[in-house]
């Protein structure tokens, strides 16, 4: 199959995703079954996988479905979780991580997968597709469940950079709105920035600097602007993307998952722990299930990059099947929806009316603002 | 009651806490339950009590054991969660709060517990008890479930301030590490300083300068330095105290207040969603309600401001009898302890070491270093 001549980008209406088979906790084996049913849900949907062709090749030999539809690309070496991102800068070619995001650089690919090392996929990324002309720092967004069914938030930066100045969170916000309009199908999403307290006075300086920039802005990015909002709003159904800085969003994140992980733990520990709680679990058991399944957070797929040229998704390390699944689904809907123009779009109009964070009013001036500064 | 003459703080050995009555959402009647529970089970326990004498006198009046234990002191005036510090500070004589917290200034009590709101809290108590000799910035310490039974990891600081130079996170430890020997009965506590990931070059510049003082200064304070913890790791058994800014704990906090209130009502929407989940969640009911009372954030409670000459117990403001009677019970115990002793000891120490937080070295030279500066 690595030699077959099938060129998915050239075939009209195709959406090709470039996928990285290795680097994830589970191995390529659940990468290629997550494959297998996107595959199947997806009839415009074609990859190209690359990894290992000694190992790859046994798995996808038994799923007759995929010939027509994944390109095996061998790579010989893989990225693993202890490799710093400065190294895979500098010796990555080779790797399946790199291969994959040469795709999408070469214009085969819409949008690239990968499981592997956040950190390095984000310096690869980087290095090799670049910033998006107009875009200060690029961001990764998350997302979160909320109470209302298959409703979810979209966070950002999650980590991509540790520190934002306001022009930064402006940025994020126009980012993250595209994402959720695109994403999430949100036509006019409601936008939160992240803060102590809702009141005015709350928060670090830049957070106020950052709070009136919103404020002007949210009609040029077509958002609706609700303010402050604190750490208890980034579950629930108040808002659709929150902003912040990458050190904020990841300790966020991984606190959410820290928790969610512990009432797990101590939900089964509840449940089994007398006779008739045993009893009561069994009974309840499928709806159990469902629950866990749902605030599991290698489910909740899908760190998604933004302000790159090209998309790429990061799947949790340790997704299984399903993770995969949701993140190439995802992948597809955002390649489809042409997110990376959309995004682009987005930032050069707000660089062509010269929207300055220092200025503080909404004039169309042709002044360079630092939010269009790269 | 209100005109006795019986002074609690001048009997021998008995500890007594001065407590707010009123301020909190489930009003004085809630405060009243929890402090009748509290001196139930602490024969050593006195309270003086403060509020509006017509609301808690009838309140009173019911409960006989009271009469010779607590001292009920009117104050017209309330705190509502509405008030900004700024005012409160300014025109706040006359109120409960104040009046709990001049109880400790006089010395006539050990420590304060107040349900109300937290930032006038801390206003009121900065301004009337003052920092201890040496405390660059007073810290808010928060507790956090974890999978160990009743193991509680200790964080802050949780909004005190939103910036804390290395220096403020030096001192943070050397406080925290004091509550978790004193209110936990940890022997030799785990620091870990919260960062976006475990390896030595992630996070900030100020952490990595923070990461050396800690490492550096963990024999002189008694406890072992564990490093860099992530989001994940606050709810976990591998660290005891975990150190970070007042603006990345409260976002912490409440994140995982929110993470754990989602999972909650998931949980009962599960198991309402067919018959057999319904049977089953009545089976396991006892079992359930104990898991929903421990992840409940109502009852993991007691922030507890840390660095101020007095002991100042925040209960939660939706707090019901149980959650003021831990309040209460945690208040009693630090008192006991002697907690604001032994952190103005520990400051002191480090103060007379000279630990410079610049200099790099352990060095006993008699330099006023930043550490030890007001």
């Amino acid at each position: 199959m690595a030699s077959q001549t099938h060129n998915p980008a050239s075939t009209d209406a195709r959406i090709v995703i470039s996928v990285d088979a290795m680097g994830g906790d589970k191995g390529p084996a659940a990468v290629v079954a997550g494959l297998v049913a996107s595959i199947a849900r997806l009839p415009d949907l074609d990859v190209i996988l690359h990894g290992d062709e000694s190992v790859l090749q046994p798995l996808l030999a038994h799923e007759r479905t995929l010939a027509q539809r994944v390109t095996l690309r061998h790579a010989a070496r893989v990225v693993t979780m202890e490799d710093k991102p400065s190294q895979v800068m500098r010796h990555g070619l080779g790797t399946s991580m790199w291969a994959t995001i040469e795709a999408v650089r070469d214009g085969e690919a819409a949008a690239a997968v990968s499981c592997g090392n956040t950190g390095a996929l984000m310096a690869v990324s980087m290095l090799r597709l670049r910033k998006l002309p107009g875009v200060g720092r690029p961001a990764i967004a998350s997302l979160f469940p909320t109470p209302g069914g298959d409703k979810q938030n979209v966070m950002l930066d999650m980590g991509a950079d540790v520190k934002a100045d306001p022009a930064n969170l402006l940025q994020y916000a126009v980012m993250g709105v595209s994402y959720a309009r695109n994403g999430m199908g949100l036509a006019r999403p409601r936008v939160g920035l992240l803060n102590v307290g809702t009141e005015e006075h709350k928060g670090r300086p830049e957070l106020h600097e950052a709070n009136g920039l919103l404020a002007r802005h949210a009609a040029t990015g077509e958002f609706d602007y609700i303010g402050y909002v604190e750490g208890t709003d980034i579950l629930s159904e108040r808002v659709d993307v929150i902003v912040t800085d990458g050190f904020t969003g990841n300790v966020a994140l991984k606190t959410a998952e820290g928790t969610a992980r512990l009432v797990s733990s101590l939900m089964r520990q509840a449940l089994t722990s007398t006779v008739f709680s045993r009893l009561g679990a069994l009974l309840a058991a499928r709806a159990l299930r469902r629950l866990q399944r749902r605030i599991d957070p290698r489910r909740v797929n899908g760190g998604v990059f933004l302000g790159l040229k090209g998309t790429v998704v990061k799947s949790h390390g340790g997704a299984d099947a399903t993770g995969i699944a949701a993140a190439i689904g995802l992948a597809h809907r955002l390649a489809k929806a042409g997110l990376t123009e959309r995004i682009a779009a987005r930032v050069a109009s707000f660089e062509a009316a010269g929207q300055d964070a220092a200025s503080g009013g909404p004039g169309n001036d042709a002044g360079t603002g630092s939010v269009s500064s790269e």
